[in-house]
């Protein structure tokens, strides 16, 4: 049993919708597709969910909606001709999208999601018809009938533990069911939206609560490759990933995926495939818990840019019970999230996301820091990257450190601070900014290219 | 104007007297001498601290003390006759230890400092008579007089930052001073010792005090190895040393020196050599606070053993404000000093010194990871070695950590944990003890050996 879901490009046209209905007429397992709203169909094109942005402005300033709502309206009515599709569903679909300019704005903190979802809801509706009218016995599922109940916290919902019972009652369904995504209901009705890309987040929610044995996530790439391809000519696309080595992964160059869309299928233990709608025989990148068998040292080396890092000295600083903590706590006290901290014995480095930092609480670290914890020096370094080497099989592999530094050094690139935990997962570099992308590809090449 | 030290084996014999005369005659700016109790002679002998030590315990159990009162002046004796040093100073010598018997103990906290500091006392008194005799104008000096007043906690005096001004009141003698090391006087007269080791101690305190322009200490090594002697075979010893590079190597096989007699001289600037008393023409080690030119990229590489790492890992860690900040508060409410914490994404390693974790202390910490953080998952290493290889100019070469790689991983050495901070001071390497002695060989060949 598998849950596959589709993003906005795979359903733009005629003609991308053809390619889903061929993918899930091609496996009797895929039961349960999740969809988002229609996507661009060429560069000038305008997304239906930004367009539906834009209906909520006009009718929140009490203007005239027409032109943005026969633009909605016809958007869809374009596909329903194209594909032959009802004229009931044409009327179902116009009087859902003029329905919302009936919506109460004025004190309502849910009518932006109610204004959203309708791109989703709609084109579930649509897709469901069309299945239906080329032999799929496929059946719309609204959120709040499949059982997707959400905390009330607009554009940012999250599912509620007990919808999963639910969902899992969704089983026993022999049709193939049709679910919008990116939205849920609250318990009192209101419709309610994940963050944005919240299609993922859906089609995650329905494969752990049926508990498929599949999250099959539908894109426009031949999976996650092994380094941006911005950076390096053609890298190669990763077969097999652990949720781990997704996560070490995430600074840069991997996020097809909001980690957020990974939770539910982590947690219950779904494997997920990332697949290219456009090439749907290339095998993607599937995403275990566990990998299948021995697999190369390095899955995948990604560079960040953009971060900063903080670093003091004090004499007899490992001497001195609750230092790093101290220091951890002015940060926290600042609400900033910090990402690792190198030490020497007598030296403290935190390194963190440069826009969490403003002059203000620049000099605010560096006060605390000098006054409080009596630090002997303190400086802010800037422009500096961050490059992950990840695999979880680094651990069975001796020499992957020096494979690593070769290449960097090789490269003339100095190793402003380096890390590796215990779970030996990743190995992470900071480096000059300058230096990131001739990190990337001379890693690349060590791990990856021609011997 | 130098502040020598002279250590116990230094002073142990009437030999070893005559080559602390010759080297504080062969340089006239040698004007303060600050001494140690005599050590042993030989390997069966007992240190005259140790003597004390039962003299004050037999004291305090009331029971006859004349043999252990005899052995100690007979000690003092026979160096007295075997320099032709007066029977004046044999009896004002016989007569301070007689007088510790007559010390109330019950009750008195610096009893046990008083008995303690005799050995000290009464050598400098011996030794400034010593010098008198053959030719130098010198004077013993209490540290009393001297104006070394600290505070008073027996056992672990602290020097009160107002002697600095008194003591560099000596600096207009135009005498050879000897000043016993190991105690300083409290406020209200009381004898009171540093912690032990700790006539290194007023040895840097009388440096940093009369503003020396070097700190000699003298003791029975031609200064620091590269690499502890017992693992490498015959290992140069260091030329020149930051106090930085000092506290990195801290950890094993560099105790030369204890970290809290560094800091006065450290403070004032004054620039310390380790010196062999029995080889003075070797340069010994310089420890300075900056390097004096460009060295080698690595000055030292030492192993230690008996850490052990609590390792976790919990999904989506890295977004999570103020979670290091909470690990490291359960450890500092158990009293528990971290030296390194490398991370990754999603997981963490905290680094400690085994002996500060008891079955008890390991449960809570375990507990508290699972319950109150909710980690996915938590585990103590046991077993573990840090690696540092510590130079200041490693800075400037590029390639350090590749060559420390290679040696790693041509010895077969899984790096189980790495860090590096910005200062690029040093790289740590945690490894499992077993291999430790073998990571240090390949590291010391690497960086050192014949190429």
């Amino acid at each position: 049993m598998k849950v596959i879901k589709f993003g906005g490009s795979s359903l733009a046209s005629a003609q991308q919708l053809e390619k889903v209905l061929n993918i899930v007429k091609s496996d009797p397992d895929r039961r349960f597709v999740v969809v988002s709203a229609p996507g661009k169909r060429n560069s000038e094109d305008t997304k239906v969910t930004d367009a539906l942005i834009k209906y909520y402005k006009t009718s929140a300033a009490n203007q005239d909606v027409t032109g943005i709502q026969n633009w909605i309206i016809t958007r869809f009515h374009d596909m329903i001709s194209e594909l032959g599709l009802s004229e009931k569903l044409a009327q179902n679909i116009a009087f859902a999208i003029q329905e919302l300019a009936k919506i109460e704005i004025e004190g309502n903190d849910f009518a932006y999601d109610a204004f959203l979802a309708a791109g989703e809801d709609n084109n579930a509706k649509l897709i469901a018809e069309y299945f239906q009218k080329n032999g799929l016995t496929a059946r719309y599922v609204h959120p709040k009938q499949a059982g997707i109940i959400v905390t009330g916290e607009p554009g940012n919902a999250s599912i509620l533990p007990s919808s999963y019972d639910k969902l899992e009652e969704l089983r026993d369904s022999d049709e193939i069911l049709v679910i919008p995504g990116f939205f849920g209901v609250t318990a009192q009705g209101q419709i309610c939206t994940f963050s944005r890309g919240g299609s993922d987040i859906t089609g995650s929610i329905v494969a752990a609560g049926v508990k498929a044995d599949l999250y099959e996530n539908f894109t426009d790439v031949d999976g996650i490759f092994a380094a941006h391809p911005g950076v390096v000519k053609n890298p190669h696309s990763i077969t097999e990933l652990t949720y781990k080595e997704m996560r070490e992964l995430a600074y840069a160059g991997f996020s097809v995926l909001h980690d957020e869309a990974l939770i539910p299928a982590y947690r219950g233990r779904v494997p997920l495939v990332i697949k290219n709608t456009n090439n749907p025989s290339h095998p993607g990148t599937k995403i275990v818990t566990k990998h299948s068998g021995a697999t190369f040292p390095v899955v995948g080396i990604s560079g960040a840019s953009d971060f900063v890092s903080i670093n003091m000295s004090k004499y007899l600083m490992n001497k001195e019970v609750g230092f790093g903590r101290k220091v951890l706590q002015i940060l926290e006290d600042l609400n900033i999230r910090f990402e690792h901290m190198p030490t020497g014995i007598d030296d403290m480095s935190i390194v963190l996301k440069a826009k969490q930092l403003t002059p203000i609480k620049e000099q605010e670290i560096i006060d605390q820091l000098t006054r409080k914890l009596e630090v002997d020096e303190v400086s802010i370094e800037k422009g500096l990257s961050i490059i992950m080497i990840v695999g979880e099989n680094m651990k069975n592999h001796i020499g992957v450190m020096e494979t690593a530094a070769r290449a960097l050094s090789q490269s003339n690139i100095n190793l402003e601070m380096i890390s590796q935990g215990s779970s030996e997962l990743s190995i992470m570099f900071v480096i000059k900014t300058e230096q990131e992308e001739e990190a990337v590809r001379s890693l690349y090449q060590a791990f990856f290219g021609e011997k």
